[in-house]
């Protein structure tokens, strides 16, 4: 028997135990190294939804997780027991439209962990024990990167995306709005692809001070600046707070012919200049989800490259998991907040 | 002595006499050929202003204009007397970080002919005489193009930057808002760029016949449909109406992970479901004036590739521009009115 | 029974009987419309091999082919009995790297009709009847599109990606060396694609006026004019004669900046001005095979927006397989030779 | 009097006295801070040409260089007297069709210093104080950050452009062949752009363990590998050793699809296996000098992002010019030298 945590509405947490399903030739049995609580797993755990996705059956949140292999199929020749492993969360098909056009991130018939997206659900990875099939993980050899620091690639290829989709920014200025664990995830990808400089901007010293940790060179509280002093910072704006304001803040700072990439969840309306978009001539361009870049994340984090570690505030045990996601709600007290096993 | 359409405020548009400045070694003294009336010509017949920028001095309108060779500088090389030719209304400096990185239409220092976006104002072309740098000459010297032709490459330049702007179209289905002018040369850009399929939106019967004329495939009352109708069906979008409910259509219209230009005027804020663009990983891109393609729309004009001529719906002499300026203020009745010499 | 076209080796060409295999519930039974004879299937016809790939058990050649439906399996939706088809003969994994980075045709594990590139090889469309997955097929519902023209969407689709590969051409100077089936292609592709010129480079007269009468806009030929009037003709290049000489012609062709797409075989090793890539800043680009391009293709011609009627020089039923193939190979005589059935 | 460095033809470098000219309202005196002597310099001494750029009168060449204000002109504003300054060695005309279009490098109309490219020659900066218009010049107000360092912002910009030439990098395996100053800055520049692995491979010693000094990975002695081993190593391989046996190693060592930009110099001719950047759909680009990059080099440097300081071999004064150009002729002793003011 295996413990999950389990969604079943609106705050309505449990802790149940359940059985692993049977391995096929091609599946990996897992034992849970450290799972990520997600701004959308905490969506499903205080409203019992994420947007348009309505938990309708009971749901085991968590997509950015790592494991230690337990068992192998008899197929299987990626991994080996005892190994750490990445699990990458998403399942695209491989043959719809967007997948052949290299946009698997958009598929039709995506399958991505944790989610209400589809019915029955994509069950996710907050429990002991589970099942993957051996194509989602990559096993982690370096004895000195920690399951924590593996449970990060799935929130750094967010960010490895939003630059990827912001197109390249060497030798730019890239402004960030919101120094939560996206945002930070966003400044260390900036720093990685050659931005010569990175501009954090927030309204809570916490997330400022986390953003120089990881590499911004500046911050700026927006609620204490005059607004003329944010024009024309940056050639690149990644909004990753999720605010109109934030949003307002990228337009403004945004250099004629720049892009901003939004990253964040909106509200469904806002109010919105859309001429200067024409006038400006600026790119106003959506990233969801991470595509290759999973793979590259991983890569960031096996070699230090970049170094999540700073953002890791809290691990606390599955049986905890309720504690977890409080913890995780209250930005002024924490970044990242992972399960672990017991 | 040589007549000039002048704007010195709101509706307040005279004809006046004036002598033409002298020519420098590289200038070029010509004779109107056509000048078209643009809907920023509108703006400050109407208004005195452009947005942001006001008539502060006595304007002649105009950047839209073909013209006649009249006298040439001493060291002028590329027109010789009696010849058609293209204008191009538009001055990037070429220094400027803008257009040092190719994008002239962005340039800090730009002067734009017939345009109160600098002061003194960069006087324009709807006057019998006036001159202009070499540079901004190219002849025309096939006989069957006619001035008023020709008087298009200006706008038509416009609907090539937006497909420019979109990234190739080759094989896709593009959706263009609105079929006045700029909207029709849109349709016949995106068809030139190998566009599979072109679909025109507008809420009037004149406009979506006119598209038909110059090569839509389909064409849509979007006040006669069902919102749902609407759904996912271009990858590209083009807004050329400047409505927010054609920009509205393009949001629902575009696939996921399209793409949608910008090119008409907003009104300054209005309620965005920006969410959608993350969610829909979508691309929303503005597109200001245009740069290399004005040569492009110059070449395609003049070998009919491209065949403007339906679009110009009457043509009157300089003397009548008040006439002219109501006319083209009527959508019913006119798509492109263009002034003449006598 | 049917009738199949089997390459047993070099000049050992036999036409057999053969059963069709058993109907899966997503296989399709088709009756051959018209099968084009390509390069590759020349090469397989006299060398017993293309380049590496080497026939080493029967070969039924073709991959250019158009289809009637005859039985549908269980499951079937996309295609009914009685219909015309289009046939992707192209089946990319969805699985590995090259085709989750939206490179399909690049793929790792490709199966690619009538191609001994794997073993067992993937036997081709030279056949009276076949079995084809739906997934490959599309329906042609136009009653006056040919089942010849439906057969030339693989060859046009060549064309178009390699006009992809060269980015936007809108606008542009385009020159193709090589006025046969791919050359002519080519041509048209760069014509859809907004090209302002397209210029023709070939040493025989009857492909020059073939590629006129496809849209060149100009014609050379190359052994007749001095070296010094090909420069800088042209941005970009599309060499589809495969020799060393058109390579050349392109490499002095392009202006500075410009890009050259290699679409022809050439042989293994060339003498090559590799310093003129540098201090001109040329990109030299691949083009092998062809991905999202094959629907396009489909569409072009089904409305015809690109007309590949002039090409079809021939007609042959499958009987007559050896004649066929040996008219294909004498461009004085043919462009395109296609098989029919009786 | 001021002393020069200067090329009458092949091995006849003299040093000349010499005045400055006069100071226009934009111009400023600059006193030399260091120049590096570049691969170009060596052939205008050793041959007294670089390929079809022949000495037809006395050159001073050299164009990595630094200096520090000496007096200003009446209208300057960017610098002030004593300032170090990073020095753009490139003047793009602004107006032609390739600066319109955001390719200033291949400006039909360049002047770039020291260099036989235009006649009368443009004189270099290897003299103890030359004139610059200011717009040429940066200030480096960095106390920390050497006049070498910054004499190293033109090199470095090489490297950069090569990478950006390349398109984005990021998560992906870089191969640089040749491990002197250009293959070193290409791995700096490589890295900064957030290459997951740089593999350099070079036939010294010397230059590997340089590389690896500046950020390598892997570095291979080619000479000492099996062929097999250097297969589909890199997505990216830029040539920077000059020659036809490196070219071979990145054509072998670059996956399907991948890039391979060109930036040694080559020999006229070259034998070439056309055919697999057909097959392998690979892309071979050129990278001529750089152009925005320049300004992204000197931020690179006086951030110390990129840390040029360990191939700056060393540094001799203007009056031991010859014996400079002999030590950084023999790589088996130097990487860059650097001439400096007594």
């Amino acid at each position: 028997m295996s413990l999950a945590c389990i969604i079943h509405g609106a705050l309505d947490l449990r802790l149940e135990d359940e059985t692993a399903r049977e391995l096929g030739p091609h599946d990996v049995l897992l034992r849970l190294g450290a799972g990520g609580i997600c701004g959308s797993d905490l969506h499903y755990y205080k409203e019992g939804r994420v947007g348009a996705f309505v938990v309708r059956e009971p749901l085991v949140p968590g997509h950015e997780a790592s494991g230690i292999v337990d068992t192998v199929g008899s197929a299987v020749t990626r991994v080996k027991p005892g190994q750490k492993v990445a699990i990458n969360p998403s399942h695209p098909c491989g043959t719809c439209d967007y997948c052949r056009a290299g946009r698997g991130n958009l598929c039709r018939h995506m399958f991505f962990l944790g989610s209400a997206s589809v019915f029955p659900h994509a069950q996710g990875m907050f429990r002991e024990r589970f099942v993957m099939g051996e194509a989602q993980l990559t096993p982690i050899t370096e004895a000195a990167i920690s399951l924590g620091e593996i449970a990060c690639a799935e929130p750094l290829s967010i960010g490895l995306h939003a630059v990827n989709r912001a197109g390249s920014v060497l030798g730019e200025t890239v402004l960030v709005t919101g120094g939560g664990t996206i945002g930070c995830m966003a400044v260390m990808s900036a720093r990685l692809a050659g931005a010569a400089h990175v501009i954090v901007c927030d309204i809570n010293d916490r997330a400022l001070e986390m953003a120089r940790t990881v590499g911004a060179d500046r911050t700026i509280r927006t609620d204490q600046v005059a607004p003329e002093e944010l024009a024309d910072l940056a050639e690149v704006s990644l909004e990753c707070a999720g605010s109109p304001a934030a949003l307002n803040t990228c337009l403004k700072a945004t250099r004629r012919g720049g892009r901003i990439v939004q990253v964040g969840t909106m509200p469904p309306e806002l109010s919105f200049p859309a001429n200067s978009i024409m006038v400006r001539e600026l790119d106003y361009r959506g990233a969801f989800r991470a595509h290759l870049e999973f793979d590259w994340a991983v890569q960031a984090i096996r070699s230090r490259r970049v170094d999540v570690r700073p953002l890791i505030s809290a691990q606390l045990p599955l049986s905890r998991s309720k504690d977890a996601f409080e913890l995780a709600l209250d930005r002024t007290r924490s970044t990242k907040v992972q399960l672990v096993a017991e």
